[in-house]
């Protein structure tokens, strides 16, 4: 087999590769990408057996042949080559990879050990893919990484009818994002780290769904992935969303970052880095006290609601995560210092962060 | 005390001397940050046991007053801050310090108790700080982080009437850059570690030294810098830098560090990261060979010298480190496969590495 491929495209899908493929394995194999060539190019594909993931590369092959390679070693080879265009000859079971002036023989793997993986075609759903990977982005952060509930360790995907909304929690907070999206799909919960890899994967264009046996494969025009789903029932997040909202303060969402940021120098790390709100008379004022000092800033805000002045409290690592997606106006809305508080876009969008407050 | 200094100088300030005073110390003192007001400014000065660092800040002061404060928490604090000009206020052991609607307030410590530093005054010879940052800055990755003989762990400097040299080595290799300077100073030692700060610290102007009992006392306008030298012989390098030169290559630096990157991904690690330098008939063909395969690359070059062809081996990682100093064109100078090599810039500039090969 003798294939030309451009450099920077065989890159980029090596690069998709190469975060899922482990870099090592009890089974070595599993280190490996498999490469299944035709005429029309070359088929890249990986497994860390939470996730498989395909990637089409287009290049001009003649006599296709499959091979497995080390995965991790090919694509340091390839990114580090000079010029635009790469040349791969399979002779036995050595692969030459070329271009300018080097030339690199790489040992092959056995292609028929290599577990099978296959990617179902027909498509059940369709999203939106830009979409669905902001979605995730938004609130990936509130998904826990440690829970005693697996169920938090995953994103849970919701259809609504006109909308579907992504939901993410660790038992102290909420994230969630809605988007518009057609099409009667089924609910499900992605876990966190393979919906990292969503993220990355997914341009724009359309994810075509296809459900599974505790499985979901996504489908773009570049990548197909599988992936295993959570199983589980996840907590009925609704019901902490407060309704009765008695004081609303709006301010620039920066600002309000760059104070807490400020204050939380001082916060008791070993007291939830706790964060003190004062609203009253058009001010916000945040407070924080921790082993060296204590420290204030006063922000100027447009307040709103039937209750003159409020004290809550928060965790200013959470105040931080859940700004992070919030640009421009932030409004944050208060029903009372021990009741959840929501943090959202003044202008809309969709995303909303559900937050407990710590004891005043 | 009652002080306003610009954010962005007090800043830089304490950026430098965060790099030298320890964020944990069995004797947490310290851990602070001396500051020592007068009407004209605040001097900031902090230690690590190896240097002393000392770095004046303008500022407008009434009631000038002396203290000690937590060095890395201040740091952080003035860098959060939202403004252009910081106010600091003691009273009693609270500093407050305020800038926008941000109010700190932090404990202060037992000056008293800190050690004292002292910086001497007169000058016993000077050098170009630009010229010395970036000499230093040339040959530091040849000093040796483990090297048996202490000496290794540092860079020598000599004066040798109308230039100065510094000296690096760590049995393997030696690093060696020349620069124009005059007096008559004295030949001495200094650890890696403080050359580090000295490169991070000098940037133009004067470098003045001041010589003390095992200590070097370096001034510029901005800072003042007592550090440890080492004790004992620098071995005699001159002897390995070979005399008999029998060819020599001269090509572009950019395209040899691509290259050797290239071939490095297969390189042995276990055999020195092994790279053969194979010169015939203006052509330098790179080799590398390991587990998984083999790697060449061809590279043209302008060759000369009496033998017409040269083969010879190296640490890839050695070369790569070599070449770093180096822009434009590179000169590699061989006299023989088993005697030590040079990598020079092509048009002079006063640098110069010698290699010890390995076995072909």
């Amino acid at each position: 087999m003798r294939a030309h491929v451009t450099k920077k495209i065989l890159s980029e899908g090596l690069g998709l590769l190469e975060r899922v493929i482990p870099s090592r394995s009890s089974n070595p194999l599993l280190t490996s990408l498999k490469v299944e060539a035709t005429e029309a190019g070359l088929t890249l594909s990986g497994t860390n057996l939470e996730i498989d993931l395909s990637c089409f590369v287009p290049a001009e092959v003649q006599n296709p042949q499959n091979f497995v390679i080390p995965a991790h070693l090919f694509a340091q080879i390839v990114r580090s080559l000079g010029g635009e265009l790469v040349e791969l000859e399979l002779t036995g079971n050595e692969l030459a990879v070329r271009a300018g002036g080097s030339n690199f023989k790489l040992q092959t793997g056995d292609f028929e050990a290599y577990p099978p993986l296959s990617f179902p075609t027909q498509a059940d759903v369709s999203l939106d893919a830009g979409e669905l990977s902001r979605a995730f982005g938004s609130v990936r952060y509130a998904a826990s990484n440690e829970a005693f509930q697996a169920v938090f360790r995953g994103i849970k995907l919701e259809h609504r009818g006109e909308t579907a909304r992504v939901v993410a929690s660790d038992g102290y907070r909420v994230a969630i994002r809605d988007f518009p999206a057609s099409g009667d799909g089924k609910n499900l919960i992605v876990p966190a780290r393979s919906a990292d890899e969503l993220i990355r994967v997914l341009k724009d264009g359309e994810a075509r769904f296809t459900y599974g046996e505790g499985m979901l494969t996504v489908t773009t025009d570049r990548v197909r992935m599988n992936l295993k789903l959570l199983d589980g029932d996840f907590p009925d997040y609704e019901r902490v969303i407060p309704k009765d909202i008695r004081l609303q303060v709006t301010l620039p969402a920066t600002a309000l970052k760059d104070a807490v940021n400020r204050v939380a120098v001082l916060a008791d790390k070993n007291a939830n880095n706790r964060v003190e709100f004062q609203v009253s008379q058009g001010k916000l004022l945040l407070a924080a006290e921790g082993d060296y000092g204590r420290a204030q800033d006063t922000l100027d805000v447009v307040q709103g609601g039937t209750e003159p002045a409020m004290s809550l409290a928060f965790n200013a690592r959470h105040v931080l995560d859940a700004l992070g997606p919030i640009e421009g106006d932030a409004e944050l809305l208060f029903s009372g210092s021990t009741s959840p508080a929501i943090f959202r876009a003044s202008g809309g969008g969709g995303y909303m962060a559900v937050m407990v407050t710590l004891r005043v």
